[in-house]
């Protein structure tokens, strides 16, 4: 049984619960995160504190992310689950209260919990055959940016793609991409520049759409951070997503159309393995 | 200390407490209804219980409804608490499962639980003195019709408008009301027309506002369902809200205009009268 933390505590998972007044059951109003684990390390773990820490603030909510040791957290996490190679999982919730839109009173303690996932990362079978997408129009909220528990609608999409026979969705506002159900995605120009969403309410500021991007404009690819449409998309030389548990994930069908010759792009494979030796890395 | 129902027993509600794995916690993948008791019954039980259904339907949640006694529930816990006038709380979701967008396996039960909260309902002061509004956008999701927790956008406005020094927020795409934050809403036209949003995905279907609605036909009055700007809802003669909770409930001003001489409304109070009649209706 795995050991999760909850609110100070290691203990069992099957002992972890929380009240049926907390408002992460009762309103959504909580954010987490997901960070990956690789070789027992945690994949740009600063960053993605660093993003709790903006959704905290910008749902007010008022738990000083500093007031958890979140790096002693992970890594015994980590250690009493012996995990290698997977995800770790962190959210805060405004804590329990009688139920009522507004919030409760200054002081009501956060809900603070995190786990485990075991999972291969690497040898993900899907980087050799490439992701098939559909698009779908984009009805989540406004402040997709806020990293928050509202994921019904990507749940529901994700459900949507499996019963298409695909692997996930792609969402977009009229016919302009906004991200998928959970990844950041990208395109490759037949001039070879790596287009990718700008930063706004619309799509969440991916940990590793930053650190891909980084890494690509190190190896002197130009970055538009643009909108594009599915058409664009359609018509690229290369696709593919990012997230903190795909990495970089090739794309290699949009709606039934291939992108390139359908195959996993030559210059996204570059990137994925230039983003593994990124997570390798000392640190 | 209160008793609440939580999957098939009757618990104190310091002893309810859900997995931190329940998708109504992580994904906010879960339904509820809020119906309201007068004189220890429930108000208008068999079209909540309807619109639960609906939405776990709409949702694909494999809960029956019916598999659920839901008026022994509502019964049981109206007496163990001694409740003559509150609201009662239902909420289903998806039950618990290790985190993954995808729906978990078929036959995972729903997590059901449900809680009474005393509150004066027809001696509600503000009927006395009307509702001040401000108007926001709308971002919520797309899907408004069915009744999800995802209400963290409805308890952000309800905090603006607590600092704001009002009483609520109407939402509005562009300049086109849609409803409250947690109401459905109708306006009063100079010609005595009633006014009231037209159903669809942008807002709940309001059992209290079918209720009025039947309740004001009754009485004569023309209904129109439509959509209709905050324009002329501040020069409407009239306004209010309807809900589960604040019966009809007077609106005086909107975005600091006064709505008709910045009383609650002859008709408005007229109305609510007779929707309390109904409410103490013999059943």
């Amino acid at each position: 049984m795995r050991t999760v933390y909850l609110n100070g505590s290691f203990v069992p998972e099957g002992d972890a619960t929380v009240s049926i007044f907390d408002r992460g059951l009762l309103f959504a109003d909580a954010v987490y995160e997901v960070c990956s684990v690789l070789d027992g390390r945690i994949i740009d773990q600063q960053a993605h504190l660093a993003r709790l820490e903006r959704s905290l603030a910008e749902m007010a909510i008022a738990h000083d992310v500093a007031a958890t040791d979140w790096a002693s957290v992970l890594a015994t996490l980590i250690e009493r689950n012996g995990l290698s190679e997977g995800t770790i999982y962190m959210q805060v919730s405004r804590g329990a209260a009688d139920r009522d839109f507004l919030f409760p009173a200054p002081g009501t303690p956060a809900t603070v919990f995190a786990f485990t996932q075991p999972r291969a990362l690497v040898a993900n079978p899907m980087a050799e055959r490439g992701m098939r997408i559909i698009t779908r129009p984009d009805r989540r909220w406004g402040r997709r940016d806020i990293k928050t528990v509202q994921l019904l609608y990507a749940s529901m999409m994700k459900m949507e793609a499996k019963a298409a026979g695909v692997d996930d969705v792609w969402l977009a506002e009229g016919d302009v991409i906004t991200e998928g159900t959970s990844q950041n995605v990208c395109i490759i120009t037949p001039q070879g520049h790596l287009v990718t969403r700008d930063l706004g309410h619309h799509i969440l500021p991916g940990v590793t759409r930053l650190s891909l991007i980084k890494i690509a404009r190190a190896s002197g690819i130009t970055i538009e951070e643009r909108p594009f449409t599915i058409a664009e998309a359609q018509g690229a030389a290369e696709a593919f997503v990012t997230s903190a548990s795909l990495f970089v994930m090739p794309v290699v069908e949009i709606d039934g159309l291939k992108v390139g010759d359908g195959l996993p792009g030559i210059e996204t494979m570059a990137l994925r393995a230039a983003y593994i030796d990124h997570a390798r890395e000392p640190r």
